[in-house]
């Protein structure tokens, strides 16, 4: 791509037409050689959109209540982007997800873009390239970002770094309780939608998790609870009022801004790692050594730790 | 530690004996100095368990499962070792394992050795001392090893890397339906173990993951099916002779060691990259160079992706 075309699909970006943001979230993705330029020259057009992470354990009824809040947000004139992180086993081929995909896609609305990605970097854990989509989608404007997680391991736990706001739904009878929830879980998040509300067990799972709460640090803020049914919209449209108001809230405490400043530092270091290893991987110098070690790792003669120690002290000591 | 207290310690894991073994786990999850080289003088010590990882969804009656069969390997005459990844949220205090803990410890079975350990990272992701875990469980001699995953995350994913068998444990109404697991997880499985086989909705269950496995490329070995309920410890018997059998079939074609060398390869690589992140960022020439550019991300001048390989090139540039 030279620079004339990037320059014009930049310009897509910022009208906001869907095929430039489309194209620009899939040169991220395959890692295409203008993607470091194009993050470089959006950059400082970013940094505006409300960016909120939902997430939650299977069954909870995240994707029913996010096509609620979809609507509630597009009837408020607001421009909505969905990033959906780590659709469902390829076996199935993410079939919420192309439901949705099709739901809205069909020029139905302007004001609504859908994209699901793999969470999944190279050594497991979450792809540096993900966070990197988001800043595609604040510099194409959106007022909103949601951020969609359909699983809940430890790189959906990572992404919500990136978000301002962290909104974790639960229902009764999803997962067994709330201690089968991944541990970190509950302390990410600044709001809890406690949907299936007409269910018999949303009395104790309310009990249990404002039990669950009290057990944490004095001087953490209390998180609002919402008591919503995302099936039939029953208290989505407080809920979302309940997001915006304390989005507002923490950009009045700067606390927003910090959020911000602290996703872009997780990035950096993120990317820090990967491009390290990477770069590491790539000196032939080191091939040889390498396989050498491994050769040994496999014969139980040195540990991998060991091995790996060696490896970089190798490397270190022509660099001291 | 000095040399002849950690020779003692060496020899009290291979005299089996429980505190000697929970010492050196502890030394190599609090990353004691003595961590390296007491992996490194019992690596030539293991290679002979047979490890067994048992994953699944929250409320898939994984722990229930797990504690019959272990009650079966034991009646055996055959020493097992538990090492429970990831327990659950801080704030609920993982009772799960500790009712368990509670269960076994009191000298009721010197054949069973429990211990749990966090999956997390430092920059989330499977922690690299979780598989040097079970490095010290093989010096110990255990017949049988079994990875027991709490959550269904990239952490959990990645451990089964380290197993040479994985019985993935599914029942009816845990999560709402196979589209809910986990990307990868079927893929990994050797064998599915369905719960709960006293459910009406065992038989779709059945039929969607028999629907979902046909999918697989052609040359996927089938999994074995055993259907279970393990609360009264029915079929469990037959699922434990199936996994036995299964890993004496592997071993036989060569697919143990090959599953082996693997994981410790995985383990090596793994290492690599966390050393060379904590080496890199240890490194004081940097500093202020990263503050800078860390700065000029927070103003949106640079993108994270462009910092962290501008702040790799000046590194690399000098070790060319």
């Amino acid at each position: 791509m030279n620079d004339s075309t990037l320059k014009k699909l930049i310009q897509g970006i910022l009208s906001k037409e869907r095929r430039s943001i489309a194209q620009a979230l899939s040169i991220i993705e395959n890692d295409s050689p203008e993607a470091a330029t194009l993050l470089d020259q959006i950059g400082p057009l970013g940094g505006k959109s409300k960016i909120f992470g939902i997430t939650g354990p299977p069954g909870a009824g995240k994707s029913t209540l996010i096509n609620s809040l979809i609507e509630s947000f597009v009837s408020d004139s607001l421009r909505v982007a969905i990033l959906a992180i780590d659709p469902s086993s390829p076996f199935s081929g993410g079939a919420i997800l192309g439901d949705r995909a099709r739901m809205y896609s069909s020029g139905m609305n302007e004001n609504i873009f859908i994209r699901s990605c793999a969470s999944r970097g190279q050594l497991g854990g979450l792809s540096p390239r993900t966070p990197e989509l988001l800043y595609i989608l604040e510099a194409a404007g959106f007022d909103i970002i949601i951020i969609e997680t359909i699983g809940v391991g430890q790189a959906e736990l990572d992404i919500m770094k990136c978000a301002n706001l962290v909104t974790l739904v639960l229902s009764p009878h999803a997962g067994d309780s709330l201690q089968a929830l991944k541990a970190g879980i509950i302390e990410i998040a600044d709001i809890f939608a406690l949907n299936k509300a007409d269910l018999p067990g949303i009395d104790s799972l309310e009990k249990d998790l404002i039990l669950s709460l009290s057990l944490a640090p004095p001087g953490t803020p209390t998180p609002k609870l919402f008591r919503i049914t995302a099936t039939d919209h029953t208290g989505v449209s407080e809920l979302k009022t309940g997001m915006l108001k304390q989005y507002e809230d923490d950009s009045n405490n700067n606390l927003i801004i910090e959020k911000k400043k602290k996703a872009l530092e997780f990035q950096f270091e993120f990317s820090l790692r990967e491009e390290l290893t990477s770069n590491f991987n790539a000196r032939p110098s080191l091939k040889k050594k390498k396989a050498n070690l491994l050769q040994a790792v496999m014969e139980r003669k040195k540990s991998p730790r060991k091995a790996a120690a060696e490896l970089i002290a190798h490397f270190f000591k022509d660099t001291e």
